[in-house]
């Protein structure tokens, strides 16, 4: 691997604002330049802080959140600037225990059509720039929202409060900054104008040329369940920052932290004296589904989507219409454990990416494949067993689960019956009398799941990590993706025969993170090509302490690589950005 | 329309190479920078002289050239880097009137895929900057063979010497250069590495981080008969420098100057040590095409496509199995004429355009609507009727033709026995016996197309630019694209008449080029707006003089909108080059 060129190669963003948005160029230029210099070089930057603290957000921030959010409950939501519903509908339901009982309207794809595109020429008329400082307003104004969306978010997600706040604010907010720079430098990247003069004999052939921006045209962003923030304003804003309005399709169980930020959004675009419906809201029921009818919209070119395997309709609903499709769909996430400088702080790693959210995460690893003949471990100079390394990791869960206040904060709630219902169905996996029997691979438990009981909330949804052992030849069983908190150990013959078996997954289902503990560099070197460049999924080594496979910082990680089977979209690369507009050229031969 | 932003927003490209190619960083850098500059910028910029003049390429440049064409004729294509052929084929003729005689290895497209992916390794460790600089020098060394491809080039594609000499030489290396430094600045949007440090109370978070440019794989560019090289050294040039090995699979009919090309950039290759199936020729014959077995190579990852219907079925390869197509296909372009400030400057231009190799340009105007009110020509202070004006262009068509020297150069011959079949089936359409009888709309002839008597090849396929007038409501005849010397003079009811029918035909069929005469600003920014919004096509405003629609210029014209039916690509947009690859993390907790 080359590492030839350490700076970024392109200077700075010369913004140049129209007067009309002047103000809000004084106010965020700064902003933008920062996030500019941030994505460029990839190091770290944050425009809000992480931490819920009152330090940050005031002593009475948390509170007047929580206040905010129950006020919100039981009635209809109304602080959307669009009108016309075609009746009321909500479903959301905390898996914490309780009905939230908001109901939002619901609108008809032609109505969202046709709003949309009354609210596009005045969009793309504006340029790149004005267009990024609109919406780093929008999200300044939006962050005031921080400890309210924490609260819907838990109460749909079921993310712990901490992680609530953190991923639904700060992070999403800083992964939505991050697409507006990048989409922003990607139409700066070309001259809008220019006065072309060829030499030619005598007097000069002289052209005048324009070179214009123009948006793909609507842009559709379906949310999921489990990050109805975080996994939809990256879509959003880089449709929004290229010129598309955007119609936002919440998933039905998590929809009113995302219908609070598209309300914002859209006070935002009025009070800017520019047309709210820029960006819509269309919630709809999951017994009346509306993705379909709104991708299938000719007026809609771009698809941003995440969760399962709808995200494959979405992809031939897109290859057959010649629209663009984003997704973010099923993955499977793997760890390879071969050797260790410090097992046990591996496998405190380990089990906290696998506790974190109960598993929820799109990220989260799934298959952990362990040498049979044992894992090095250079701390202890010994070489672990396959049990003994799944011993380990079942007292280090269980460690984290002994103090209940601390495990309920991380582990959250199960945001669906559906994932739920599945720990139950892997755990029968070890009984038997399952798939698994027919395939006449063995599966066997080695930590069960169990309740995890929540002092707060005594009705909520909770199931501690479970985690199983599979043989290396029930493909079928390890190579699904058991989203949840449902993980296998599988030995492997060899360090090779782990990588073999890590790249069969990636090229079968894909993956957004794997995780390989090695001390020996030539296996370091191996597992590094083979994983990025013919699984093409992105690879982390050795992860020790505080920092976590299944994170990404927004500005320096890239969010999926857009490349394998898991999906196409990536937080946020040059593609995620390029392909929701055209550069078309007017050229008129100037005058003399 | 906004031109707030009239400079370009990105600095200078910090260029890094490896010791192993500092002499080409010393030899190439500026050429770099310089045509980094111009794409940016959009201005006029040249490395290579595009007159064939002596005074920039010697005395013996012309005739050294035709020797070493005639050199090559009755013979096997023995240049290539490249063994184990199956047999050997050649079917080119000359539209001049005579057979090349040439035959070229052909190879099982297994074997290529093998050869490319053994290539890959290589060629994807080199940084971004290092590939680069070895095309450019790939670029030079070939640019030795300007005259030899030119010869090639008349006798394949029937192109007359001059306008072969420029197409295929400098214009086509200009844009190859063009999309090495879009390519290359594209992958030096990020750092490819970052110690990150994240503040965390106590001790910071740290992590080593790569960002890695994979490539997708392996590219595959086919070309066309016409423009054998223009065409396809974009797709090449863009395939290459983001890392991916390409296979380059010519048209049967125009093999010579693409062969020439690739044997030359193989020897570069070899010479700088590296493997030369980094670039590789896949000959095929019409009777037995391997077009569609080379796209469905499960190694191939990106396709890019010049011609016809084909284009379609690249289109649905590429979506059903997960590949990414740049094509160019059929359009249909569309010249508006309501008024003009001299409207025989303006009828002087468009009867250049139209004879101008024969019409067999993808960019070459088809269909005229003229406003049946007549045209008001600012010069004349009159109106000028529908049948005047058709007078007036035959009249500058005829003027052109009666010197034959000058019009062989200028309109060269008709590639393939399809297309001057075309011109009699067009021709027919006039006298009642065909298609547009049954749909009772009225064909007329209004300029007839001859032979043009070629002094120095008795026996070349001619043909002079046949003009039809056709009603506006024979949409199924003039809304295909005629490919060819064929324009239809189409009267309409008024200048939004005109507009109706150009939308409707860019949203069905797409165009390449678009060009509009008004006087009108009103209906010039109308047109505008329609034109490059809504049917999502180029637009030039009233060329008159050296100027011409049909020609597009490297660096600073977008050739292909890549947004509208008539295809994928544009020369050289960022989506050109950003879908070729993707940036992939690699991570490492650092150790303190």
């Amino acid at each position: 691997m080359t590492t030839t060129q350490a700076a970024p190669a392109l200077g700075a963003l010369h913004l140049n604002a129209s007067s009309r948005f002047a103000h809000l160029a004084e106010r965020h230029s700064a902003t933008l330049q920062a996030a500019y210099e941030a994505v460029t070089t990839r190091k770290f930057y944050a425009r809000w802080q992480e931490s819920p603290s009152k330090k940050f957000y005031g002593e009475t921030a948390a509170k007047d959140g929580e206040a905010a959010f129950k006020a919100a409950l039981n009635k209809r939501f109304e602080a959307l600037q669009q009108t016309g519903e075609t009746h009321w509908h909500g479903e959301e339901h905390s898996p914490y225990g309780f009905a939230l009982g908001v109901e939002y309207p619901v609108f008809a794809p032609a109505m969202l059509a046709d709003r949309a595109g009354a609210a596009k020429h005045e969009w793309r008329s504006l340029s790149a720039a004005d267009r990024a400082l609109v919406l780093v307003e929008a999200l300044e104004r939006a962050s005031a929202l921080f400890f309210t969306l924490a609260y819907a978010t838990q109460h749909t997600s079921g993310q712990g409060f901490g992680m609530a706040f953190q991923a639904t604010g700060p992070h999403s907010f800083e992964r939505a900054l991050e697409v507006v720079v990048v989409g922003l430098a990607q139409q700066m990247q070309f001259a809008d104008s220019h006065l072309w003069s060829k030499p030619s004999g005598g007097a000069a052939l002289t052209v005048q040329k324009q070179f214009v921006v123009v948006p793909k045209g609507i842009g559709l962003v379906v949310g999921c369940s489990t990050f109805p923030i975080w996994n939809t304003l990256p879509g959003l804003f880089a449709s929004l920052v290229t010129g598309n309005p955007v119609i936002v399709k919440p998933h039905p169980a998590s929809v009113l932290p995302i219908a609070m930020v598209v309300a914002s959004m859209q006070e935002t675009l009025r009070d800017l004296g520019l047309n709210p419906h820029i960006v819509q809201f269309a919630a709809d029921a999951s017994a009346a589904p509306l993705t379909r009818l709104l991708a299938e919209l000719p007026e809609v070119s771009l698809i941003d989507f995440t969760g399962g395997g709808f995200g494959d309709v979405i992809e031939e609903i897109a290859a057959k219409h010649g629209k663009i499709a984003f997704t973010e769909k099923a993955g499977v996430n793997a760890i390879v454990l071969e050797s260790a400088s410090d097992l046990s702080a591996a496998l405190d790693n380990i089990a906290r990416t696998l506790t974190l959210y109960s598993g929820q995460m799109c990220t989260t690893s799934q298959n952990l494949f362990v040498n049979r003949n044992g894992v090095r471990d250079a701390a202890s100079g010994s070489t672990t067993s396959v049990a003994d390394v799944g011993l380990m990791l079942k007292q280090k869960i269980d460690a984290i689960m002994s103090n209940p206040a601390m495990a309920s904060g991380f582990a959250g709630a199960i945001q669906s019956e559906a994932t739920h219902k599945r720990v139950e169905e892997a755990s029968a996996l070890a009984s038997g009398s399952s798939a698994s029997a027919s395939s006449g691979a063995s599966v066997s438990i080695v930590r069960a799941s169990e309740p995890i009981p929540n002092a707060e909330f005594a009705d909520a949804r909770t199931a501690s990590p479970l985690v199983l052992q599979a043989d290396a030849a029930a493909h079928d069983i390890y190579e699904r993706e058991w989203f949840g908190p449902i993980s296998f150990i599988i030995p492997t013959e060899s360090f090779d025969h782990s990588m073999e078996l890590v790249l069969r997954s990636l090229k079968a289902k894909g993956a957004l993170t794997t995780l390989v503990y090695t001390t020996d560099a030539a296996q370091r070197d191996q597992a590094s090509d083979a994983i990025i460049y013919e699984g093409k999924a992105p690879v982390a080594f050795n992860y020790t302490g505080d920092i976590f496979v299944n994170q990404s910082a927004a500005y320096s990680d890239f969010h999926g690589a857009g490349a394998n089977p898991a999906g196409t979209a990536s937080f946020s690369d040059v593609a995620f950005v390029a392909n929701r507009f055209n550069v078309i050229g007017v050229r008129e031969v100037a005058t003399h």
